[in-house]
């Protein structure tokens, strides 16, 4: 049994700071690296990937809308071309600063309004699926099941990277609750700890209205910024652990 | 006879454009393409590595100041810690794009208030140098003789390719005469062009007292923007292609 | 008979220009300056409230998304309450602009994708209106008849300004016909010269299927930028004068 | 006995926070409010005036370079008309922000490495001068005695709110001593509320060298971030209080 642990890290930007890396980096398998367009300055870029690598964590690019002052949270109506483009400018401002420091970038992540634009926005989905081609055919795309983006991934020969999150409801029929419903966030780091070794051992989910679904990914995500995050990061990861389960990146 | 033409392309940004990237790129070997931080959004890069490539023309990273506003023409007091991971990113960017049309980053060279600073300035300079040599130590680094980023190049190992002004005046000592300096800026297309085969010929420059001065260079710099520019660089090639100078890149 | 002419202007950003505000200046009564969010450094403001004042041109707030890189003209799902905030920002900077030339701001109008936008997402709208209250509630808005902003304002009693654009075709609703209808822009100078003295007399439009419509406005929009802009804009401008109709601002 | 307290607050941006608004604010007399240059989005910016004004608190331009990146620390040789119509823009946007919550803005500080600047940089000293009597010539600008921009503000009639830092050490020439000298920064709560008593009560300090020096001023500056920050702030604000001086504007 063996399961990837992935979480967004380098997402200070000049004097801000976000997150606790130090913390999630000894955590994860897999870092989603912020490429400078929401979060990400070129030298929190590199101190990420020098302190990923040093913890035998893979780089991966975390692309995202131009959007410094929204975080990248919030949807823009970019051009499929613009986007190609955005997109393969940030995976390699991210290579060059990772191979600086000996690493290299492993997959690719979309972030925020991006990510989620994508799970349904064919012509943008198309457009990153097309950007990460351009930049290396075998650079994998982590998405989740059932997606625009992952379909449109596997039929452009990228590797998909399924992935789940831990503190999230799913609905019956294996989607993510929307946040604006109650419980659709999970904060009890127990829970989303048991929730974590259910998907990792079992590939399931217990849904809002408690049938087994299954969910069989790759990989889960945790987070590193907001109240709790870190505690319930390292619980996912003690119970992994405790329940065998090896946590190590999919390359 | 041999020598390389080098100028600035890729410097329109979104709606605005700058220069005529389509007249210049039909007369140089050598284009140094903006990377973002001074000029140049990710499409403009890759439709200006993709007319470079088109034509024959060698891509170079023209990396600058972060300073959208101003363009890069203004000094900014960047820690070199900072300077080289900002380089890197935007060498990183370029080739990422460049890649994605055929086209390999072939080049650096500075632009603007950070090609003026490393002239002189120490710390600045060797920043550059580092981050060129992080990226790969085999790209060499444009740079006119004489300069303290030269010395440092070439100290560090980098190949440092010399580059001569045919539109400036030079004083006794082969430096650029000021531009606050009366005829320090030559707007004559054939008296440009004129220095120019001069450079190319012979390596030697007239110096504003009448000196000839020695100026050993492989490549000559030409602008594409600004009233004239385009007249007197078609001008320096046609010079350059009668007195049997070939113009090709100094890979 | 009177109408106002608005146009937007001051759209340059620091070394890159935009559109032919010197020639624009002479032939509007209004110009919509832009507020750094799209377009404009503070010194392109001030040098274009300068210009609007020297010529008897009144100015006002051409508010936008911030989105440089895409010129305003991609929609972004800000929410209200950020927008409120970005729109009084960018109010209040060109006001300070303004008045140290003497001028004041005495519209605003949103531009681009925000100004497609609030024609029909009533969320946007609002938080434009509210802006605009928050800054001066005798501030009047500049907005195409029949859209939600102009409803959303009229119900918060800010005064609206009915805008029509002489080169574009309307619908038999009185509506703009999409741009990916073929002969929705008009770019024949005369014709646009036409429909504008019509406006300005008659208050009608002839639509796509032949029909008389009504078209109440105050003010017609002219372009600076783009291929024949000046030249639509200059003849507008002769035809209205020809015509007996005053073009003055609408204050 | 009376003493204005002053700090940098409103230096989040979008999802980024910094320092401690919510106590800083309960300290202090007189907030400069970060205006989008260098920090502070236009919600952080109106939230700020609104937490100010509440807390009977001043509010004022904290202006600064165009660097976010960089926070404005970094020297940047702006130009002085450009620099005049930066500082103009950024006192206009924070106006009318603190217009929307009934705040005014009633004085200049320029900050981080433009307030450092103008200490002997003549030109961009003066450039800020000019900018703010074009605002209003009646908005003072705090700024340290014998700087050159003190100089030049009262020669232009502005009125000059000295300040003085309370956990720095001063030389015997009144001059703060530099930062990479050994104890130039102190740390101990105590000891700069003690500072700060001495400099409200008798308008001295203890230089370095032991002298008493005469610091005469109206202001003293905290700070609300970096580790024990707060810690100082309220110690001093205690210190003032248990000494009968009376923390209150300049205004």
């Amino acid at each position: 049994m063996r399961i990837d642990l992935n979480s967004d890290l380098g997402e200070s930007f000049g004097a801000w700071g976000m997150g606790d890396d130090e913390a999630i980096v000894q955590v994860v398998s897999s870092a989603n690296v912020a490429c400078g367009f929401h979060a990400g300055d070129p030298s929190t870029i590199r101190a990420t990937c020098a302190a990923a690598a040093a913890a035998g964590v893979g780089v991966g690019a975390h692309v995202a809308y131009r959007d410094l002052v929204g975080f990248g949270r919030r949807f823009m109506d970019v051009a499929p071309r613009e986007l190609i483009d955005d997109v393969v400018y940030q995976v390699g401002a991210l290579a060059a600063l990772a191979g600086a420091v000996g690493a290299t970038v492993g997959h690719v992540k979309p972030h925020g309004a991006l990510y989620n634009a994508i799970t349904h926005h064919t012509a943008q989905a198309r457009a990153v699926v097309t950007a990460v081609r351009e930049v290396d055919p075998d650079l994998p795309l982590l998405a989740q099941p059932g997606t625009v983006v992952a379909d449109e991934a596997r039929r452009a020969g990228l590797r998909v990277v399924h992935e789940a999150f831990a503190d999230r409801a799913y609905t019956p029929q294996g989607r993510l609750a929307p946040r604006s419903e109650p419980g659709a966030v999970l904060h009890d780091p127990d829970a989303v700890a048991s929730r974590a070794v259910r998907i990792a051992t079992e590939g399931t989910v217990v849904a809002t209205d408690g049938a087994v679904v299954d969910l069989p990914v790759e990989s889960i995500c945790v987070h590193g910024d907001g109240p709790g995050a870190v505690e319930a990061a390292r619980a996912v990861r003690r119970a992994l652990d405790a329940a065998g389960v090896r946590v190590a990146g999919f390359r």
